[in-house]
């Protein structure tokens, strides 16, 4: 759900004098919207839209990987409030080319991962497409009243700690775009990472129970993107310590044989769907998570030891 | 909100087989998904995407009225129910080639119909398209648990009704493709019709309301195609009488001018966004309406007095 990183049309100034948020309601900013039921449960609402050629090529994922990473990255909104997925809309436009059997394959991937998840399928919208494939997914779930984690909750000096691992998904997008050998184990892993990736649900849900943790949210453009948005709904600047990004095995092992700077797939690379939070230097959390920074006065995002800047991850066009 | 009417793909017995619908929740096959909260409320969720050169072509509609007529037919899904539109949720895919203010003129149109019915815009996503303009709208309202008037409600010896007038898009429809003068009084009210919907939000509420009414839904493809679906999830047949679609005058001067048959766009054209409901024949609803059939024993959809079958509306391709 990103429907403030659209600046170069003003958007955001648009929608904000045209569309006054309701009262009690959190709206746009963050990863899903939060509105206040009677009952004491507040719904979550996010949705994301998937385009042919400019998120993904269908010669480099296979229908199963799509359906399964339509449903995952919106799952992972929900995740990244800390609250519980409950049901997904699909609404896709399809071209009349797609081989025989490829509907199916989409949607056996999509009904894998939402059944682990408890997530059912409540509808949608089907339609024709001229030409690429279109997918948008629109995903409700829940969490107590006032309960959910926001981006702006981050406090000055609070820890900045990751779930998981960082970079192995850039490192995946690397072998697709450049055609490397895809049988080798690291390979496997890395593109499992990309194409099937984890929504960190009942981490996202312990962290959000865990006195002490402020702010949330997931990784989707890479930390050196996503953590500015914590930056900037919180009022504060942040730094982070390069070296302490977690890697995995697999990705130290594929950048040394290939050349590449597994730190900066770390930082800049998108797609991990792993939690960022930030929280008081004595909260404990029970899910395993890496120290990666603190957040500081001021609104700059820096990198002690390094003379190097990061911006994110930008999709294919 | 359509994912049944994909055939073709035998989607639907493959979505009904991986997703099991949760206890107390109406998911896929009707205008909306219904789901209870324990307010003592239903949340109604429903969504559709418009796909450029499918259902819409940039020359031929304003950005004003495109933005009006994304979130209008996402709002009659709420209407269609008996319910009240609460927020919307805008995905929208842009090529870089849309002229300076297109966005700016969408989002006035999407801006001035949301406000009109106390709709929020709560989130989104904005992303590039290489090419075509996509848009998918997510809408959300509620209705006192177990009010919402579906599709399968109908009964034997219902009246079939609707509101307003039947064919009026239609006719707008076709002064656009065939590049017609819209200069006329006709032209400009018909084309109204086509571009700027009026969903019926309080005729919802009110027919919702009105003990004998049954079944609801909202005309989008026309009503040939659309009671069809109130026949099958109802179990029943349906005569209508070509005679009594309410026409308006403009349609009437319109088609003897040119020709045209008003019966049939009303019967088969698309995009009326008015209602079409079924209720027992002593039923006395407060919003005005007109009586155009019965509901019958049996499958089938006759029209007495008329050798003709109608199919509904197409989109573009």
């Amino acid at each position: 759900m990103k429907l403030l990183s659209i600046g170069e049309f003003g958007l955001i100034e648009q929608i904000r004098r045209n569309f006054p948020e309701p009262e009690g309601v959190r709206g746009i900013g963050d990863d899903c919207a939060v509105i206040p039921q009677r009952s004491g449960l507040d719904t979550l609402v996010s949705t994301d839209m998937l385009i042919e050629g400019s998120h993904f090529l269908l010669a480099d994922i296979s229908p199963y990987e799509l359906g399964w990473k339509s449903a995952a990255v919106n799952i992972s909104d929900i995740a990244a409030m800390g609250g519980n997925p409950t049901a997904t809309f699909l609404s896709f436009a399809l071209p009349k080319t797609l081989p025989d059997g490829w509907v199916e394959a989409f949607m056996q991937g999509y009904a894998d991962i939402s059944s682990r998840y408890g997530v059912a399928l409540l509808g949608g919208d089907t339609t024709a497409s001229p030409d690429r494939l279109c997918i948008n997914v629109a995903v409700l779930g829940f969490c107590p009243h006032g309960a959910a984690k926001l981006r702006s909750s981050a406090r000055e000096g609070d820890l900045v700690c990751v779930t998981g691992t960082l970079g192995d998904s850039a490192a995946g997008l690397h072998i697709v775009l450049n055609g490397l050998d895809r049988s080798t184990s690291e390979a496997q892993y890395l593109l499992g990472r990309h194409h099937l990736p984890t929504p960190r649900v009942s981490e996202g849900l312990s962290l959000a129970s865990c006195p002490g943790v402020h702010a949330m949210m997931d990784i989707s453009d890479g930390i050196a993107s996503d953590l500015r948005h914590i930056m900037e709904e919180s009022g504060l600047g942040a730094s982070v310590e390069l070296c302490k990004l977690p890697l995995s095995e697999e990705l130290k092992s594929f950048c040394a044989l290939q050349g590449l700077d597994a730190e900066e797939l770390a930082a800049a690379g998108g797609e991990d769907y792993e939690l960022l939070f930030t929280m008081a230097p004595d909260a404990r959390p029970s899910v395993p998570y890496t120290v990666i920074g603190r957040m500081t006065a001021g609104d700059e995002l820096v990198w002690p030891g390094s003379n190097r800047d990061f911006v994110g991850f930008r999709h294919l066009i």
